[in-house]
């Protein structure tokens, strides 16, 4: 895994966190992964800041969960009061559950009108993929090379980034990342379209194109807007239906747009979504347009316990509120131009640097051999993301080659963190941080 | 579905209700069901008690979710405490997991000292089925006949009671309820041995035995004690593991163990748990054998966002505070008992009762035709059910023919509240219910 702790590496850790990591191991057994080369051991958490033990607090660059801050007081009492109220299941009738679903249905075009609880992105895609092949009648799904949706059986097998030790791989292709520029469209369009008659020839049929439409597992592929259209066509020509993953690209993150999709201007079949819905309360849902879910839902019920249980549905609720009262859409708007701005400034034409990428609040930077220019370096990838760490600045790496740094912090993120965030890397590059910081000379852009 | 809403029957409802009954066919598509011929609408749950938007209070006698009672102060307190301070994932080394790992697994016999964190039960016989297969190689599952284990593709597919259209079933194959008596075992154990090499004859090969201990979604069948044990040897003969589904039967509820499958004096080699643990905040998780999880987690690594983060563990840690602090399992023993002596005074020898069966706080009741005293009724249970729930008590129905009510009430159920109940079923059922009041005439056995 990329930025994984290194179980031999142990002495290098201070002796309570050594023993903390001897203690994961004894108890959770060893398909568990930590962080970092020294994993860092959080208490607290508030805003863009994590504390460790000894009271350092640690600028959170990474984490999309905590999408509207740490521990944000307005989600906390929506969970606590509604925790103190009535926490029961969607067997029974509620009010919070409707609210919720008629507010996050308003955030779709019409045609997605039905939205099903779960408790994570794995439960949603699993559940997407379900109803998938359920209405196509068919079997086969197409995710990109280094896609990652989940950890059921059957979403692990449509998470090629798991690795190649992943069982129950024949119902699954995958396709390259899309090119880059004005022909990115049609190459992906052809490649989707070859798996599709791949999966016709073998008689496993074609169920669904499943991707993240800003390909964040990828290495972040947003640009250039508009160009899964193609793709989209070519898998409603040969039967199947679109899955757009908003677990990592949904809530805003984008910036322009609530919804990755949106960017390029397609309406999918279904919509799953996660991580960041109840800012760390287990939350996750699937959206649908009515005629996909009906062959499912005649046949088959669906119940998830937990899933869109009142307390469930009072902090996805609040989470709404605080993205509209904080306008934390238009705060990725204009800190994530700031955060592109300084970048590209600080990091555009070093050797070292193979390319930077950004929508909204997402960054990637491509690292690569200084000498060729060209060639990932995953190694430089993880230097970078440690000694980035030791400045207690959080963030990871990603994409096939797992050389491609991973910049994605909580929306309420500032220009200020921005400028903290920027000279840590200029500072650990090995590169002048060019003067543009926002409180010193504010440009239009930002 | 058993005790399902009839969508046809809208007009018997009020007009408040039935407006929310549509919004939610209109916002939550066609998959969701509801309970009861007349969906009941709550806003406040506390203890064993919920209460409808006119105050009414309903007795719960049947979610075993909220087990230590609906919004227990202790659990909604540890909720909102950790919410406040931190909430992250199992990438950053934290003590809340790691403390609650260290006390779950003392509930183990010291072969079971791996223990995996999920959202929920149908994420936990996933992964225990993705476990099971790294490990022995092969593909085959056996369950019993009317099973539920979860809702994900895979688990779908092993729980037979979501109907005859669940797709992948190739990898399932079903056995029948083990008989009563002292035959069970051996009937059981012959049933198992066979479809294991059915597997074997297929290529399929077994990977797993998938049985909750006390066969909840069968209709209840805990006894006799001990009589799942001639199957798990056939089981590891056949070179496959034995999965216990403690969702329904853990923590506490058979009251003489903490665990269903201790009943039986086995060890499996992984066990799965959900429901209860979090008194409704989604947790659950996988217990296993060290040389059970070993293949996956060589090859696999295994995260789940939600999984075991701070406050799901702090939910799960407050709630074993409670069951000791309050004796819940003791609890379940006595009223468990004082249920069970009632039930059987009041309604044995009645022409419509087939059989009660009980263990700890659950009791399941056959309701049969009163002409052959033999044939299931799944409309006189259908008919008792809801006429409970106009009685304001909450119970369901259950098992293959949906003739089995199933009364499964939180663990701080008291003897007042099971008075409550078996009168109240006596007055449906027609027969008097004998002057056995707890306050009136206690007795040595409860």
């Amino acid at each position: 895994m990329v930025n994984a702790y290194d179980g031999n590496a142990a002495d290098i850790l201070e002796p309570r966190e050594r023993a903390m990591v001897e203690e994961r191991a004894r108890l959770l057994g060893p398909a568990y992964r930590l962080f970092y080369k020294r994993p860092v051991h959080f208490v607290r958490g508030e805003g863009v800041w994590l504390f460790d033990t000894d009271g350092n607090r640690y600028l959170d660059a990474y984490n999309n969960v905590a999408s509207v801050g740490h521990c944000h007081p307005h989600v906390v009492d929506a969970i606590c009061t509604q925790s103190q109220t009535l926490n029961t299941h969607t067997r029974y009738l509620g009010q919070p559950i409707l609210d919720y679903a008629a507010r996050i249905l308003k955030t779709f075009p019409p045609e997605l009108s039905h939205v099903m609880f779960t408790c994570t992105g794995s439960e949603a895609n699993d559940l997407a993929l379900r109803i998938a092949r359920a209405f196509t009648g068919k079997q086969g799904v197409i995710v990109t090379e280094n896609a990652y949706h989940g950890v059921t059986e059957s979403i692990a097998a449509a998470s090629p980034s798991l690795g190649p030790d992943i069982a129950g791989r024949k119902r699954i292709k995958t396709v390259p990342l899309p090119g880059e520029g004005q022909k990115a469209g049609a190459q992906f369009a052809d490649d989707v379209r070859k798996a599709a008659a791949g999966f016709e020839e073998e008689g496993v049929g074609l169920a669904a194109l499943l991707v993240d439409p800003i390909f964040s597992s990828d290495g972040l592929r947003p640009d250039p807007a508009g160009f899964l259209r193609p793709a989209i066509d070519e898998v409603h020509e040969a039967g199947g239906v679109f899955i757009a993953d908003e677990v990592q690209s949904g809530f805003g993150r984008t910036g322009s747009h609530f919804w990755g999709f949106e960017r390029h201007g397609i309406v999918p079949d279904l919509v799953t979504m996660g991580k960041p819905m109840g800012n760390g309360h287990p939350v996750a849902a699937v959206v649908a347009a009515p005629a996909v879910v009906a062959p499912f839902g005649k046949s088959v019920r669906y119940f998830n316990t937990f899933g869109g249980n009142a307390v469930s549905c009072a902090a996805a609720n609040a989470v709404l509120d605080v993205i509209e009262r904080e306008q934390l859409t238009a705060n990725a708007v204009a800190v994530g131009a700031y955060l592109a701005q300084r970048l590209h400034r600080a990091l555009t034409g070093h050797p070292a640097i193979g390319a930077i990428r950004t929508v909204g609040l997402f960054a990637a930077i491509d690292i690569v051999e200084a000498e060729t220019g060209k060639k990932p370096a995953p190694q430089g990838a993880d230097r970078i993301v440690n000694a980035m760490c030791d400045k207690r600045i959080l963030i990871s790496a990603t994409g096939r080659e797992g050389h491609t740094l991973k910049i994605r912090p909580p929306l309420i993120f500032e220009t200020g963190h921005v400028d903290i965030l920027v000279e840590a890397l200029c500072d650990i590059i090995g590169t002048p941080t060019h003067d543009i910081r926002a409180g010193e000379n504010p440009t239009d852009e930002v």
